[in-house]
């Protein structure tokens, strides 16, 4: 089998960055186009992106030239290309999205624009792959001969795949998360030096609305064409420190049945999902790490973990104030594992479940 | 009235180097004796200290001998020394401690060492200053001629402010709390700058136990010469992120009666205790200041807010999944309000209710 | 006497925030009017401004309208203005400063555009008060009512302060400086986190050129009517690092005679200027700080020396490879002595010699 | 050819942590023994060690016992070692690393101790391999069946590689350089976090000594058995900034003659060595990347190229102050280029020129 063809669109900002750079040594898929915003058409990739992973963009794509972001482009200047990669901004994804999976693309989309739409799967590979069957009803409903899937926000991927195995097992009632995020998680030109340094900002824009609603779609059930969500609350509060790559987060968790922290440990060591089953190529061979040390996970030891695509998960611990309450540590990269690689990740089990 | 002769033993480390530099500017105060550790003895206090406040010690203190930490010594070289700041390491503080209470000292204390005793003290003037009455039970029980009091941890006091209001108007039933604390409490070798950089550390030794205890005990009665403890939960979950100074505190209560966020900023606002009633030297004028921007508190624009013994309080939301619970950040100067403050204005009390 | 009306325009960037903040507790001065851009007039400052400095702008002006960039609004809205501050960015400033100046203020600038003006002074007061004399120069050749002086480049003045007490005592042949330059002179949106973070930046558009330039003007004589430019070379490399405040140089210079480390620590500590000499309000009791540690200074601690307006100098040490050769490093607050403290501290000097 | 069986003594600082991530990937060695002091003797690596380069160290070596530092013990824990790297502080290598020789073990050192002993060569594969023959003089000498071979001093690597073609090209005169250093140089737990944040640490003990005195003797010429040094001066300034790796250089360099800017970059470019020409695996395709963007190299953005092993030069532009003079930045990973790495590829070429 060849390679399948690709586009990313948004490629300059650091989500996109993040997709060409593990798109470039992928083994199923060719990357063939990169678009960007008006001011970046034209140029060189090299030129047009301000590149904050290494010294320069793969030797493979920087000479590439940076194409509108228009499903007619991406079909003529490409050579078949089936999925489409996004990492545009979310009010652009509202009206660009579409009109690539009405043209018959796959999309996958990092974006947060569709991301909460009833048809619309918001997928982790590891905990809820059957939510793909929303595609189905999604073309019929809106006449596309493509689709649009997406990942989750990245501090929900974070929260929501530790508590997926927790919810099997134990039940969940109630859920409080705190984070501490990276950087990078605003973007390039996101947050000032002289706002940060020295400094926590204790507000994200959005961030807390999207943790709370975005896990109870994901780890809801599929019935009657439909996401019937979660039964359980979750309340974040969200905070922005200066750590380059790696959300952390404080977790207090109050279970339906009591437990041992040695029960726990052992349902978060033993999840696997679909993703390693078919062990998808950007897959962890553990989607969760768990940890002992006293004092881990920490963003810059542990964010690498499994090419940035494992959580870390520690100081797993009881809540002495309730019987059934536990507190742990939440760790991923950001724009990895909460993102590009969200992506990508998602993009291979279309194809493992032959959706492209 | 002349001025009261005090001392500081433990006058080093960061919290020592606060209270050294909030005394010698002391309108009720005569800071004249100063000592450390063995290493230190001996040396000028210039060159004893790595002195991190600012370029070099006040010149008033900077040529003091230091001295050896010893009941004995402070009374020998001091004039007529009444009280004794405490900055000594807790399990040096258990045995040293009673030694100058039996001299007939007033030790204030922010060593952790005798916090949780029954018949100490653990004060915060604006909260519970009827506390004081332990004294007389203390020195009767012990036998000594001076006394204990404590101030509490860092994290606690940042914490306990504004619960004080809190549980007054509405009741508490359930705390959360996850914190952001400064490289500056671990002390001026605690921490190595490669363990931190880029980096939180999501544990702090014995933090968590504190802030879980310590609020019961300050918010709690005086019965029968006993402290109920206050009726309620905390949960706690530490962090130490790189700010130099200003721990920040995100919190989920859950209250006993439903309130609109209105009913909660205006009893926060309106919050007063005794050290303002009496306009204590290093009281602030309002003891918990409420922001309303999108973004605060900011532990590097409001640490210092009323030279540093403020608490700033802001984002205080509902928790939608909870009718009676709340979010907010509550945000302090953790070496003033939370350390070297904390123990000058008890000590302050001590004097405006005669107990000195 | 009753106090000068004073304004200061382009108030909301970070020296336009710290000659506000200087301005409000200012023995002379009276802060009447504070302008801005388009965008913040007819905002209340408090709102128009992200002010960084501490929780929020003084009582005293915070609630003060933001007003148009216009001598005749200025005029107009203030009561009998006399100096106008400055903190426009330099290519505004070369259109609007003529303009102040020619409807009769004072102008004291903290912008480069018209620094190297033969007619205009680029003043340290206790370098080159004598400079002053080119304003009646200037106002005739210019045809002004008014008139403007300027303040050097941030870097220059940490520079040209020590220089002068070595140019003045054994010569100056050669001087190399290698600059490590605070967060903060790059305005509150000059540098985004993502860039900075865990990074240097050796590059800051323009500074070379005005450290190449500016200390050859300000160490210059006058001599009939003009500046004659001091004779020795300057070579700068200029570098941002991840500090908040204070810039630090390191400086290599070749002297014009043999001279001792210890001669050279007893002229920069002897060194006084016209500002001591008159014990002008915001000027340092000692211009240059010297200091002995092996390690000093240090950006965090020596900043704020004498309220950011003295020099700090440290490691002066033998060159070995050059018999004339010296070492040292300089340090200064950079928005305060390096800019919104120089351009009061000139404001305070046209005061005393009757230019306003 | 079978692997040669390898020791790292002192392998749990950051430097010995580098060789063993380094060396369980490498095509050529077998590491079989790792050393460290006392206080890890008979520990797990894993749990001896404060692993800071990633989660933990490779799953290859984890588990290895860490064994004492003793020639004795290595030849018998180990398979017929002949090379031992060496990451011990100097002033025990001064004792230790000769008992290896003598037991005749190629000893490849990042240790200072013995970097100026006239019998020891301190090579860098690209600029003086000639050098090694001074290690048949040292086994004479001492009368050992091994020998000592060093790499240079961090820094000194980082200025000494752009410097050799610069020399050969048009000669060098004298050479100033300012640095900012990464806080990895300063080992795990050489600097305190309440020291280095907000700061600039202007000191570096020993530092500006061996960077004055290092390259005079690698760029020197091997005549009668005796390096004769270069003849040109280094002055330097060393300084510690927040960067985590890469070290970052200011020079200014006066040239023996005339030259432009391309001539410079081509010469830089062009530069190759004997480790490139025999492909050692370590080596970089390209010792010297010279950049043309107007800000770079960045610490975080250019200290990673070609696996850390290149230099990355930049802002090469014309001294205006001097006629034949050049300034440029110099950057380079210091705990792979410029220390783990270098002994490595000082090995390497042991092999490859049959010393080993």
């Amino acid at each position: 089998m060849g390679k399948i063809g690709v586009a990313v669109i948004g490629a300059t900002g650091i989500v996109g960055q993040r997709m060409v750079n593990m798109l470039t040594k992928h083994p199923w898929f060719d990357l063939q186009v990169i678009t960007a915003s008006d001011k970046s058409v034209g140029k060189k990739y090299k030129n047009a992106t301000k590149w904050v992973i290494s010294a320069e963009p793969p030797s493979e794509v920087k000479e590439y030239a940076v194409l509108e972001t228009d499903p007619k482009v991406v079909e003529h200047e490409g050579n078949n290309i089936k999925i489409v990669f996004s990492a545009i901004p979310s009010q652009i994804a509202r009206e660009i999205e579409p009109k690539f999976a009405s043209e018959g693309f796959a999309v996958s989309s990092n974006a947060s624009a569709y991301r909460m739409d009833p048809t619309v799967p918001l997928v982790i590979p590891e905990v809820n792959p059957d939510h793909l069957k929303l595609i189905d009803i999604q073309k019929e409903l809106k006449g596309w001969d493509g689709f649009i899937i997406t990942d989750p926000n990245c501090s929900t991927i974070i929260l929501a795949i530790p508590l997926k195995p927790l919810l099997d097992n134990f039940g969940l009632e109630r859920v409080y998360v705190s984070t501490m995020q990276a950087i990078s998680g605003a973007g390039l030109s996101g947050i000032f030096a002289m706002s940060i340094f020295d400094n926590v900002i204790p507000y994200i824009s959005g961030e807390e609305e999207k943790m709370e609603t975005e896990p109870l779609k994901i780890l809801g059930s599929l019935k009657n064409k439909n996401i019937e969500k979660a039964n359980f609350t979750i309340s974040a509060s969200c905070h922005r420190v200066t750590t380059l790559e790696g959300h952390l987060e404080a977790i207090f968790a109050s279970l339906k049945r009591e437990c041992t922290i040695e029960e726990v440990k052992n349902v978060l060591r033993a999840f696997k999902g679909i993703a390693q089953k078919y062990s998808l190529p950007s897959a962890p061979k553990n989607p969760i790490i768990v940890r002992e040390e006293i004092d881990r996970p920490q963003p810059r030891l542990d964010r690498d973990a499994e090419n940035g695509m494992a959580i870390t998960v520690g100081r797993i611990r009881a809540d002495k104030s309730n019987p059934r309450g536990i507190k742990f540590l939440t760790l991923g990269h950001n724009t990895i594992r909460g993102a590009a690689g969200a992506t990508i990740l998602n993009a291979e089990l279309l194809v493992k479940m032959n959706y492209v």
